[in-house]
């Protein structure tokens, strides 16, 4: 083997690093599907799992056919990626699309011509960010949702709805030229995906979620809401611990570059926000209800991670701390609100982790960020800069982000589910649905041992 | 510290990598402990997840005493790794073994003078490997083996079967020679293990469980295969998951070079061929019997990831889409024809997810093979093309590879436990059976709480 | 992006690799959530998950509150850490702390002029590891610990038990200038912390299980010990998997360099020490009571990894091995001595595992350590050696870090135990302990459905 020049050693450390925090975020789907199966009742745990397990392959598959190519397949971006030597979201902002282009459209099935490593790499890391987005939906529809709807939206989601908001944020579309067409800060950023992954998923969870109704037993006659507990704490507990986990990569994989040691101060900001976000949900029910319920524990420790993946790498560390803090309040807010005024089921909470926190941590990098980071990012010259350290137009392009965000995919989830509901219905009967959605939907029970099935 | 030069730290950061995708692989093991003792009944999990503990810790030791010397011990090999810069399958394959000779003979319990940082990084990783093959077994015998006959058929995996026919292939051996001795391609070809993993762990796993029996139960008094289904379907999805992001190292780290941009390329093709098994199975499975069973997208999954492992550094993505897809079916038919048609009880599937899939995930690598990799591999110039490409004596040493796996480690494997027959025993009584094995073989129950044991 | 240099590359990677090290290693508290749980009874599940969650957001805030300036802001370490190239502990101790100073002062709460990347790296290191000494008593207090205490006794350790001691060792504080001082060799050499991080944690798992009492029940009007299973074999073996898995990055990152290639030899001992144990304690257990027992084999593998975290960096691979056996039959004489003799309740074997087996691995460093590894460590020429290779001075200062460590952080946790209970009370009544700790304790059970709560 020949020996690579420095600057290739560089490219290679970048890639390794890229795909290493790749895994890291592949494994989170292991997490969200415990967590979501812990949540949710025996009863419908096979299901549940099964969603977890098939949405990945689907998120393969369809982004492998389509998805990518919407959303990094700009003008100039793929083949500007084959020879450099540091992948960047950054890099690909400077390179990607035409002005007010909506999509890319190159890049479809990865055929030979286009996959160089460098985009083989950038392709496995964009995928697991958008299966994180495409999984979250499956625990807020969770218990009641036909598996076949569920095939059908996540490839909506897989191939169309995710990876066009994707586009405007991170492939060169117009979200992120608000900066250099709008003179609104370095336009709207959103380092790891608070509002690119995690509020696109929270937006369909909370509009699946309404749109499917709510669980038999959810509401008695009056309207109130009562608790129907999950199944399984320390299930619950382990996939969040995965989650944290796989965390790491999700935002310091974002530099797309191990040799930018900035990933040291953006690994150090998301330990730090899900620490904060964790304590102070358990400060808060411990004090508001009397115990530190462990399902709040890791919904807070959530609600602090999807709220630092915006900001994480453009804050400092207390900052950090108090967008987590803040999180994990605002989370246990937003669930009652979602569940007792808008009368929205939705058991594991995924509205509020993923898109209350999500809108938090888009609209917190542009308070927070202190001008430490992102040098000519979005071709906008100087770092970026928050409300607090001096541009207030940062903080509307993170508010214009949000709204497109809410409107844009809020609509496309109620179009799709309202033609699979046309096409094979999203909701399962109403037997199936007390009875458990294991055997009829699966086949299988997810604990058949306690059947006495199979014993000689 | 001084300051590496350029060449050090290529070699460094190849090393790290290793080790960083060794870690990977070692964890693989959790996910074996999972899915096998999901799919296997609560009676018996405390002594599969035991086996698939211990299984790990005789690999080590016997692989540290006498399986990596005979596997990697060829002429040269463990000297020249040493000082190099990158470490590779090809370079050991250039430097190990004398023609024809059938085994290593140095390196023995890694006494100090061969253990330079590249020989333990080296050992750490074929480690791993052998690992994965000495646990495939455990899945296949589950329920009635016993466990003293268990620890003394791992010894023989981890100390001869698996480093002689690995020798073969990566140390040097007759089957790398093929093709500098007769022509054929580059001789037998296997990226990442499809034959040397896991056929090997196939093979032992088919003859082990037809050696064994079927379990008390399995066939009725007509000879009708009876389902018996596992207890725990979210352990055996999780293992599953588990052994999807293992896998990224096993075949990304393959290369045994971080610094070999041709990773990311692996990885995706691994990914692809993962979600395409595990889709294509659910597909059949929904069509074929009506419900997409969660154990089928799982065994789907390995099937796509096993038959990878050898092609995924050589064939472009629609190509590892396709291999996926037909393992997804593969194992299916496969599983169904040991099953009812050669009577052969396997409780997990092992023999046709590791042994029916690694025969086509070696062959397909001599199909699709597109020229695009492997230039100079075993001393063949050229790169490695397969039959659809253009050089069908590749296939042929293909082939010649996976038959003589078949006829080895089946002879072999029939040797071994006619000898633990003879010296244990292999099967446990009936009565232990029947009861379940975790308190007569390991003394505790693996869910104690359920007899009320120990409580006050 | 402006292309580094070969020593900012060398730098980056050598970031990149402590973070990822540091990434396994926070994943070690899952291993101890599951494992921990897994060996205590189902009634108590929730609380035990939730102690394991929990302590890790108390250990990150009170870490970057006080603990990591107490530990690192020794004079000069934090400054000069800054533009290094090569993080090391060795680097650590040559900048940190003066002669004496018992602690450092500085680096609280990561203000942004102190927070470095290489600064962000080694707190996040670091943190993990105080975090993984701040967990180990959850498992020997467990099924009576009062939460409320559990959270103020975690903000102890974080802040000040573990930093002030591990100042000493790794902060450049006294302990480690026993060879510059004294002439003990290198002074206290601990490569990982089996000293600093294991025994610290094991030494307040003894003196609080001895302080808090026996669970009812453990001991019959005789005295004599009576089994309380856990109640989840396969989670508590799943746990251990993990363990093992982070334990790489554990002993292989405290290089804090990738480019340091001894990391390979690192990663090799604690495997090798890892099986040893399990298999040396499956025997012991195997022989002398008939069964081997998984619990044991599980915390044999523990038993090993402990013992490897002082001397892996120092030994070679045959000393690794011994040092592992020895380890996997200690643990269980020791285990049944606190049991049996001293009559301490430890549910897990904490103090056991991570208390003999920490004693056991820092004093087998001053007797195997064969003088290839530790140039001027601790500013002391030549390499580390032990007794058995020439130099009983190390031994010496072996020994007398861990007398300190016994008597200091012995002497700490009474004292904070004891202003504990008289603040809120260490124990929880004898009503929740009789009747479980979940609902009082949490409010949740840790399996719901088996209450059938929530049904329809």
């Amino acid at each position: 083997m020949i020996e690579p020049t420095l600057s290739e050693l560089v490219s290679a450390t970048n890639i390794a690093w890229t795909l290493l925090c790749g895994f890291l975020v592949m494994f989170m789907q292991a997490g969200f599907a415990l967590l979501e199966t812990g949540l949710c009742r025996k009863k419908n745990a096979a299901q549940l799992m099964a969603m977890n397990f098939l949405v990945y392959t689907i998120a393969v598959l369809g982004y492998w056919a389509l998805g990518f190519g919407f959303q990094m397949g700009g003008v100039g971006a793929l083949t500007s990626f084959g020879g450099d030597a540091t992948l960047s979201h950054e890099f690909t902002l400077q390179f990607g699309g035409k002005p007010f282009g909506l999509f890319g459209m190159q890049g479809f099935f990865l055929t030979s011509a286009t996959l160089t490593p460098a985009v083989a790499a950038l392709f496995l890391f964009q995928m697991v960010f958008m299966n994180t987005a495409a999984t979250i939906p499956t625990g807020a529809l969770a218990e009641r949702w036909k598996f076949l709807s569920f095939v059908l939206v996540s490839f909506a989601m897989a191939t169309l709805i995710y990876p066009v908001y994707a586009n405007w944020v991170w492939g060169g579309g117009w979200l992120s030229q608000l900066g250099t067409n709008y003179q609104l800060g370095h336009g709207h950023v959103d380092f790891a995906g608070s509002s690119v992954v995690h509020l696109t998923g929270g937006v369909v969870s909370l509009v699946g979620a309404k749109l499917l109704g709510a669980r038999i037993g959810k509401y008695d006659r009056f309207g109130k809401a009562q608790p129907i507990p999950g199944h399984n704490i320390p299930m619950a507990l382990l996939g969040t611990f995965i989650l944290a986990f796989g965390w790491f990569g999700f935002n310091a994989g974002s530099t797309l570059a191990g040799t930018n040691t900035h990933i040291a101060l953006v690994a150090v900001n998301t330990m730090l926000a899900s620490a904060a976000g964790a304590f102070s949900a358990a400060l808060f029910v411990w004090i508001r209800y009397g115990k530190p319920d462990p399902t709040w524990l890791a919904n807070g420790m959530l609600a602090g991670l999807v709220s630092s993946t915006a900001p994480c790498a453009y804050v400092g560390a207390p900052a950090a701390v108090l967008i987590g803090a803040v999180a994990g309040v605002l989370v246990i807010l937003s669930a009652n609100f979602v569940e007792n005024t808008l009368k929205i089921d939705d058991p594991v909470g995924a509205s509020s982790v993923h898109g209350a926190c999500g809108i938090w941590g888009a609209l917190s990098l542009g308070l927070f960020a202190n001008g430490s980071y992102g040098d000519g990012l979005n071709n906008v010259a100087g770092k970026v800069t928050g409300a607090f350290y001096g541009d207030s137009s940062q903080f509307l392009a993170q508010c214009l982000g949000v709204a497109t965000n809410l409107l844009f995919v809020g609509a496309m989830t109620a179009g799709t589910l309202w033609l699979t509901d046309k096409l094979v219905g999203n909701r399962v009967s109403k037997e199936d649905e007390v009875g458990g959605l294991d055997m009829p939907e699966m086949g299988v029970l997810a604990y058949p041992h306690d059947a006495n099935i199979g014993e000689p």
